[in-house]
């Protein structure tokens, strides 16, 4: 059995932290060799519920769970914590706009950024969910200048997830059979699902399901799986973002499957398939299972592609200047 | 990998069953070879809500998950199951005496128990969950005369888990290094935890913590957790009775670990520790992983532990007498 590791998870009280945290003491993120303390982050009014959701982690008597911390304060929740879930942020309400989301949410970050630098463990890698979630981890990182740059992604896991199941469902082939589905830019409406290099074996999938069904169909359902969701459930969704962020923090830890790669939201610096510089931007990532990731290279493009992963880099670098002022550090 | 199995959870669109639903079918009750068909079994006021969270159990990508079933028919939802997660049932509201609980509950199980009885399959093993789950699992396997009795349970192990926890947290001992935990009888206030078997190595527990401490304190506060957790939650349990079916089945499929044993709600054949004939009532069973458990035999009772199982046991022939009438298949 390994030393115990420290894993944060923010928004600790909320639906999707309910789903997460049974699931992380369970084993399925660090494996069940790996015991951890979970350091859970809420905000004052719901620390009672913190408590219930604690009280019911107890009654799992999950081995793998060797301690708890229970706290409102981002300095004790983030210290020496080595992985950080960033699931807490403020939901979207009715008739705001998403630059209003992106301003209410920014200062959160920078607090949670500065604890981080303040007093994480030296090997800290960070994940957040919480939406905008791409321009929040660059908020976090910014405000983390001692972290290496790295260290910060974001979640277009779920997006990746659920393009591969409305391929699965229209081919009739196993989820578990597809090699390099890839989610381009930011997660909001301009993400680029693309299937241009999914393979079944040695079959192509574009060449199965056509290009009409790939733009007219998949892109459209994919991108409003989020909102079908709540019409159905009349809740957001809470276990698949759950398991996104999981599978994403599995992966990263554990390394990705061989010969596959899987969708990363992470720092762009310029480089890489036309997407702006200094911002956190999803590219298909490889994991060696270090804690490090490479970002997959020479993928040919498809023009459509190119042109849709250029609105979603202009995308995300008015959502960078809507909170210029909390990017100093 | 092994041909798919199909598992029936009752109430799935609820709270228990959003906390179940994703572990099932991430292998973590019959392991990561073992594909499964989810057959999801509710009311028809909740299908909206059930559509939402079969939507979000795709979008998990699951490659053990080959199909789903969504229904508000019985006969629908054990068609052909394998395993049976019995977790809906009519909540206990405020004013309610436990014997108006056991008539709400009583003609779902019948219902259910002649489903199961036309079209399960042969190897059909069944868990009941909702309260009073005991007697739920008696009237179902009442109505199901084809199916052998060893094939019903009820969950104490919610119980036995949170028996577990109290014990490691005196004793600062992980929950994994105790053997020998019982939960005795009725799960309902009469229920007894057992420790005067639960050993550390060559340790016996009671001797640790004294006879005070497990009357006075431990006692009274396992057989208070779930109200104590509904106060701090505002929401009864649901991912730690999740837990706990996940562990029940778990074992029960797959075998219970070397040198333990767990506690089971099973049928009494009135050969047993004075448990009534013709109740379903906890006992530490070992299950060989073939799918059948055996009840562990002669342990040394204390008095006291012999009084009380005996109040739990008529406390079990009361609830039977109520629902006489449905117990004639």
């Amino acid at each position: 059995m390994n030393d115990p590791i420290r894993v944060t998870v923010t928004g600790a009280a909320g639906q999707i932290g309910y789903s997460l945290l049974f699931r992380i003491a369970n084993g399925d993120v660090f494996g069940p060799k790996q015991p951890v303390i979970l350091q859970m982050l809420e905000i004052p009014p719901v620390m009672a519920a913190l408590e219930g959701t604690a009280m019911e982690l107890e009654d799992c008597a999950f081995p793998l769970l060797h301690g708890m911390v229970l706290t409102d304060d981002a300095m004790v929740g983030f210290d020496g914590t080595n992985w950080a879930f960033l699931v807490g942020a403020f939901p979207r309400k009715a008739g705001m706009e998403r630059s209003d989301l992106i301003s209410r949410n920014g200062p959160i970050f920078v607090g949670q950024g500065k604890a981080m630098n303040a007093v994480a463990a030296d090997d800290l890698r960070v994940l957040v969910v919480g939406n905008p979630a791409n321009t929040n981890a660059l908020i976090a990182m910014s405000n983390a200048p001692d972290v290496p740059k790295d260290r910060f992604s974001a979640m277009t896991r779920l997006d990746h997830n659920r393009a591969l199941n409305q391929l699965a469902k229209k081919m009739d082939v196993n989820v578990a059979d597809f090699r390099h589905m890839v989610i381009w830019g930011n997660h909001s409406s301009t993400m680029v699902p693309d299937i241009t290099h999914v393979r079944v074996g040695r079959r192509k999938a574009i060449n199965a399901v056509g290009k009409r069904w790939y733009k007219k169909e998949f892109m459209p359902t994919v991108a409003r799986r989020g909102s079908a969701i709540i019409q159905a459930r009349g809740a957001s969704s809470a276990a698949s973002a759950a398991n996104a962020a999981i599978g994403h923090i599995h992966d990263w830890a554990q390394g990705t499957r061989k010969g596959d790669w899987v969708s990363m939201s992470v720092y762009s610096d310029g480089t890489h398939y036309g997407a702006p510089k200094g911002v956190i931007f999803s590219f298909p990532c490889v994991c060696p299972g270090d804690g490090s990731y490479q970002i997959v290279e020479d993928l040919e493009l498809q023009d459509e592609i190119k042109t849709r992963i250029q609105v979603s880099g202009e995308e995300l670098l008015k959502e960078r200047a809507v909170v210029a002022d909390l990017l100093n550090g």
